[in-house]
């Protein structure tokens, strides 16, 4: 059977991933491909566990604990949730994925990326999403989307320097990667989004 | 101020660790060294919840999960209880470190001790213990005295075969650190026991 694609979604909160992967999701089913949506942290009992750990404004957790719980989630979604999706040919689509790690714990936390290099070999070995869509947001516009919502969890209550810094790390990673990330202005109208969206993967489409 | 020592007590369940830990604190609080005493997995909130996980029954967990959860317990244990006492020169003495992930989840669980060594550095860099007193007793000893308790937890489930590997784990990790790790016949009389712990100590009370 045919391998299926791992796409991954990433950006700040409030740069619009939820309604992007619910078109995501749409797309692909217009064509007949199967699909599994997932999230991290989470996408399994242990690491939903965790992430509802990780989102708990009121624990004391350090960057490096931040990531090594982020990666424990990882290992278990890739062993339970990933690989047998796509084995099976089923199209995997995550909400978020290594490059949050990168972004957040890299960028937001200021832990060492190589600490980081470190951890995606041990947990991932060589494997990487076939297509990352980086939704790229300025700060003030994702904050202000995310503020209209209710409470705020443990990441969503950090200031705005800290979501410069995980922005920045974001935009490193895309020019990084040019070939796997491919970023989207999601400060475009709802429209012009879906359709630099569908652009995208219908290269993958193509391609695949 | 002078730096306290940090010496870990190790060995399979029913070894006889919690009743050694007492006579060591004893022994050392009448020498009137201020001890802390602690536990892995767990010594913090977080470490604690993740206790909890890693020790229910219910829950699949892969064997580099358990290593990653491990060792951040373990990074939220140095930065916020090990490290601070040491500093403050408080003794600690805890239940159980690094030394228990190469015997459960290398020896027990099969994982690659090179991954461990990989994790080891990232979180402890080069920071070992000052003394870790290995109990050592035969399986089947150590099962019979553990089955008198109650319900067992996700380790005390395993089989025989796995902890044969936890023990030859641990007597290899004495026989490469030996300046380190005293080897402690858990098998004698309580008495003798004792007195081959105290034997130890007064060693590191002496050159210390």
């Amino acid at each position: 059977m045919k391998q299926g694609k791992f796409i991954t979604l990433e950006g700040i909160d409030g740069a619009g991933k939820s309604t992007q992967l619910a078109w995501i999701v749409e797309l692909l089913q217009r064509v007949g491909i199967p699909t599994v949506v997932t999230r991290e942290p989470g996408g399994t009992a242990l690491g939903e566990k965790l992430r509802d750990m990780l989102l708990d404004g009121s624990l004391m957790i350090y960057p490096e604990t931040e990531a090594l719980l982020m990666f424990a989630a990882r290992r278990e979604h890739l062993g339970r949730v990933i690989l047998p999706a796509l084995k099976e040919g089923q199209w995997v689509i995550s909400d978020r994925f290594t490059d949050a790690s990168f972004a957040y714990q890299g960028g937001g936390r200021e832990l060492d990326a190589g600490k980081l290099d470190i951890l995606e070999h041990w947990v991932q070995g060589d494997l990487q999403p076939d297509l990352t869509l980086y939704f790229d947001v300025p700060v003030e516009v994702g904050r202000q989307r995310v503020s209209q919502g209710g409470s705020m969890d443990r990441f969503e209550q950090e200031q705005a320097g800290f979501f410069q810094r995980v922005r920045a790390a974001y935009l490193n990673r895309a020019k990084q990667f040019p070939d796997r990330i491919k970023l989207i202005d999601s400060s475009q109208s709802l429209a012009e989004v879906k359709a630099a969206v569908e652009r995208t993967l219908q290269c993958v489409l193509n391609h695949g």
